[in-house]
């Protein structure tokens, strides 16, 4: 089977589900599952469509045409993706390799429905590890005189490579704004620490002196403003007294695996909308 | 807002869910949350639409008229079910009351959509709590003589007093098909046990000697077979060798009101149907 | 079986766990549980003893005397309680009565093990949950003008009540320091936010507004920075896009009452020692 | 700092702990992190003392020489394990390779406290994996059969190695008496179902079957009896009618990872005791 996403967001409006709903139809398309949400404090209406193309009866650029035509004719913006038309991922790495490992590990397993492109790091420290993967692994160096260059670099490599989203996987350094507009809502980054209590370096060892229950990692959009993106996940595991701040760091390995690679997930599945600074994810 | 909830199932095919929202788009229905499901092995279709029917240009009963028609039409299904009227629910109790006061307060916080219609119980015990919360309570003793008559009674009250649908809050017994017979998928039972692990009597005992490291309570419907109708909620909590029985009772109790009052939410709201022995849940 | 709990706290040395047992040893009592920890950055020892107290060859006084006399020599901080006298708990309320009905139910079940001494709120409206358990209900009004005044008034029905510690159970106020100093590291707050991340009004709001995946709940002992003293107990939950912020509200409600019968739970059985702000909890 | 473990089990005395700790205290140890628990049916005593053996005022073997005489005056079971002596882990491998990359990347990270002495597989297909962590890879073929002589072929590997314990990461093989007699509550398994619920093959197929709403992972040490050996992890996450077989699969494998590799730490660490069929494990 061949499936395909559909999303639509719009102000609420009667009939929308139906209108939308019969243009798959229309086409000999079958859904398999779908999903809407209202925003009730703006009125806001959110589908996600997912359907089996496989028995389209006309091209797919003809569905696009209609879902074009009745947006412009009812007013809503959407967007559809087949899932044969895999993402491009870029996977951004300093020195920690926990998250690398996971991702390409679970991309070996079919859980991650994309394409990875290639390895970005600033350092050649992981070199070995791509290699045993088979992904292309890039070297751009990076220190606070050269942050502008490189991450122009950067942003050339992608387009080159034809990179749909990025994933940092604890890549340790804050992106600028040359990195960050090209791609917007479509890096993401993970924090080593519960968002929004802990924010900037060491937050583990925040969390020890505080004497906290519980540590936690969160997965976000990255944008301007630092670790304060649309959060996409977020997990927590207990601590106590016993826990130093170097086991704190332990424990928070699977965490940051897990956010980030759910993320990575969700993003490469199109079931992620962002709105006003939240994420509406569809499951 | 008024919102009501319809649910369809029938074997899958292209085209329904088109159809199914533009009769509610015709009557002015607004949807408001709309899931769907497709069982693989079956090729069988689920749906779930909750609507906000408070500005329908025709009567409700015009709405179930259109239905009724489209589903002897193409073949599917279905229930529709309006939030203000809302469903009588029975709670059946022994002496244990922890889940009996988890479910009244709940009720009191606004949590669950019923009308408590009753409390019904082989004991006289807990009459003074269903007082401290201005519910009926009914006392009808049952032992292995009477168990039939017991049960009879049972259904001749829910009858009486309308009753849509039944929690079994630790009533410890085991009902006859008289009254599973008259409420088929419509008695929640809790087991205090992770089904289907440890059946019967004791299972926090049957644990303990087994040295488990979880212990885990389920909501299920009750059938005719003794803890093996189609689960609906299911908890773990984590438990050490320092754990003796009694403290896995103890332990027990806030995951017994977890998952008997999940499942009540879940029926009260119309997000379940049942398959072929298993729960379809939308949430 | 009567039991009895020895916590000691003192700058790390060798030998002093040999001492301390000896001295245990020597009084016939039997050790039954026993944890130690050591605070690394400080070279800060802290013990916990439970031992069986029924056979004591002595009388208690004899063995304090003993440990008070080697406490002297070898330099510790140490106390000793008895399981057989029971603490005494105040539980304050407001308006809610969530945490409230769980404390007195998880009493009634044997869960804690102390003497609920009275509850006092600052409003009439809980006096019939207060007689329906049989527990003495005071009222003190509070309001801006005569805060100090009530929190004098509750000190004294305290003190003549032989209050041992209190649990603030949604109280809803901020705590004079004329309280707080009465009981230091004796009043056990709830709050219902994931600290330190959301402190003060409204929790949940801005949880919605930051679109975070999950909630919590953190219980702590109330000092007079607001919401900031010594952390006991966090659990989370997780949440989506769906949750309004008045979701929040319903699903921080088991949550409080988890963290804060936990905190109780914990601090009746001596098993809490407050070290620079943190919680040492032996469990 | 250098350490070591000591632990004892016995029938219930007055006076153990502080006779050992006396022996501990003579020979300049100093006791870091002792726990103590007391098996309430039986009146069996099981105790566990880390402490810091760098300054020991004696050899190792005077403090064994009087740990033994005391055990024998006395009556009790005892080990020690000293910290710089670091076990040495086999690890049984088949084609699937996520437990074997987690257990080697924590061993990477200094989570596992042992040496990996080799990986052994009956199929050549993760050869490369192993040459990637520079571990030894061996390759005994097995079948229907050779599993005699294939299991005696281990046993001599592991002796010739040197090997203390073994890890089976999803080997799918049964053992045979000639391998698990070998080493006696020293190999440890993962069973990718929660355990005692679905014993023997596709545990997920059978929980997808009974419609479960949770699924779960469980480590334990490998016996006669299949899949029933003393259990010392068990994790659970939660499924609902929308994971096919094959994702409950996908969502078992972090699973697996977590028990396993908590299990590999327990054990290395020399935190557990097997009493009577269950594990005692402190922390």
């Amino acid at each position: 089977m061949s499936t395909a996403v559909l999303k639509i967001s719009c102000p609420d409006r009667k009939g929308i589900v139906a209108e939308v709903c019969q243009i798959l139809a229309d086409c000999s398309a079958n859904i398999i599952d779908a999903q809407q949400h209202r925003e009730e404090l703006d009125e806001q209406f959110f589908m996600y469509v997912k359907f089996d193309c496989s028995e389209l009866n006309c091209d797919r650029s003809i569905l696009e045409t209609r879902l074009k035509a009745k947006s412009e004719l009812i007013g809503f913006n959407w967007s559809v993706s087949f899932k044969d038309e895999k993402k491009r991922l870029a996977i951004m790495v300093s020195k920690y390799d926990h998250c690398l490992y996971d991702l390409l590990l679970k991309h070996k397993y079919g859980e991650l429905d994309v394409d990875i492109a290639l390895i970005l790091s600033n350092h050649p420290d992981l070199k070995a590890t791509a290699e045993h993967f088979n992904v292309p692994y890039h070297h751009i160096p990076r220190n606070k005189d050269n942050r502008e260059e490189a991450d122009q670099a950067a942003v050339d490599l992608f387009q080159k490579e034809k990179v749909d989203f990025v994933a940092m996987a604890r890549y340790m350094q804050i992106l600028t704004p040359t990195l960050i507009n090209a791609y917007p809502n479509k890096i993401i980054n993970v924090h080593h620490g519960f968002l929004p209590a802990f924010k900037g370096a060491k937050p583990y060892h925040q969390a020890y002196t505080k004497g906290v229950k519980l540590i936690g990692s969160t997965s976000h959009y990255a944008n301007e403003e630092l670790d304060m993106g649309p959060i996409i996940d977020q997990v927590t595991v207990p601590v106590t007294h016993a826990h130093s701040a170097e086991d704190m760091v332990r424990a928070g390995r699977d965490m940051e695996n897990s956010v980030l690679s759910n993320a990575v997930k969700a993003h490469a599945s199109d079931r992620i909308i962002v709105y006003k600074g939240r994420t509406i994810i569809f499951d």
